[in-house]
């Protein structure tokens, strides 16, 4: 499992440093910032003897950009957010996991797991905890939950630190992409309305997000809606046996 | 399971604040300074809504003063640190324990844990460690093992914070005193040889702190040194008598 630690748009450099730190402390060197305050002479001096992890940084203008390419992105918020605002606003099944749960489930994967860290004043906004596969929330007292960004970040680390690398292959980005486009293709063939054709779409990713496909269930299902959309006719036969040959 | 935190020797005001939050963060109050640094306003700022902590906390000069009453001492190290300084020179075995490994081995227990942690740039001596009944060592990456101490401290509470209440009572502090002191008292008694006598009863004081003596245990330890020194004839049974009755 690579890790890819992104951090949405921090505001003080000596949490940046502190991070980047922690990150090498765990053995983790793939930093992302995503439109990041200065980082100057106090980020450097918090970094420490990982100021390399801060130089080989790349800076993205929005959360999407810095997501590019990763097979499972994990959000983190305080677990009240969560529960407010996801559950019951946007209506869509987040898991809330603790980072030890989390870290249960990557065990044995391969593939690129983007951990995306929110502002150090108000975290990651609801938008941007949509576009997660899973959220992570660290137990904390109800008298004082909110953590110091890299402290938070330095715990995700530790227990991230001991997942074993695998040889099973998280499916793709490509492929995830590939199974939302051709889902809502099927949907659109069998006149599903139109109107519940977002939520329906991005309830399919939640529900593949979170269930962590392999590669290869990721090219099963792929088959599979191939197989309904030609049965159903509005495949034609030419373009299925086209795309077997991919 | 009270945890009582004691900083020994911090050289920067910002890690003891910092150090204050993340408590507060699990649910910590009990802060211990050992000839600390000056906490000021930097200091007070990282504790943020955790200056209560930063308040409340106790100054000592030494790390003895710093652990009275504590049913179990527990020291933090880097884990090359252990293995040289510790088991080569003293000669003692002190279990180094993950902090996973360390909260499970405090489940269900009741009683004061002190958590020892060193200065920024050098830890606890040898000497300090010494006086440990356990040491935890949080495994690192061996390209940058040296973490920032809020960090690790952080990381330790976060581990803590998970270890339930139960009924099983630690030894007390007075007891295991007592225990030392009635296996020298035998030692005398059976001519063991002078010039061995301090370390025997320092592996002796180690391996029941290893042990994590329940006070009903240690309870019956000293009925039964009583009984061997009484049967060796060194104890009047007066005393015994009397001593039964305590």
């Amino acid at each position: 499992m690579n890790l890819r630690v992104v951090l949405m748009e921090p505001m003080y450099e000596g949490n940046v440093g502190s991070v980047a730190r922690s990150m090498k402390n765990f053995g983790f060197h793939d930093l992302i910032l995503v439109n990041p305050c200065k980082i100057e002479d106090f980020g450097s001096a918090m970094a420490s003897h990982a100021r390399d992890v801060l130089q080989m940084s790349r800076n993205f203008s929005s959360l999407p950009e810095a997501l590019q390419g990763a097979n499972l992105v994990v959000g983190t918020t305080g677990k009240r957010l969560v529960e407010e605002q996801h559950h019951l606003r946007l209506h869509l099944r987040v898991p809330c996991l603790t980072p030890f749960m989390l870290a249960k489930k990557l065990q044995g994967k391969e593939g690129t797991v983007a951990l995306v860290l929110g502002r150090e004043d108000c975290g990651l906004n609801s938008q941007e905890l949509a576009i997660c596969d899973m959220v992570v929330s660290i137990p904390t007292s109800s008298e004082y939950p909110v953590m110091n960004l890299s402290h938070a970040a330095a715990i995700l680390f530790y227990e991230l630190s001991r997942v074993e690398n695998g040889r099973v292959e998280m499916a793709s980005p490509e492929s995830l992409e590939l199974l939302g486009y051709r889902s809502r293709s099927l949907l659109e063939e069998v006149s599903y309305p139109e109107h519940k054709m977002e939520f329906a779409v991005l309830m399919l990713r939640r529900i593949l997000g979170r269930a962590e496909l392999t590669e290869r269930e990721a090219r099963t299902l792929l088959g599979l809606i191939k197989r309904i959309r030609w049965r159903i006719g509005s495949y034609l036969k030419e373009e299925y046996l086209a795309s077997c040959e991919e």
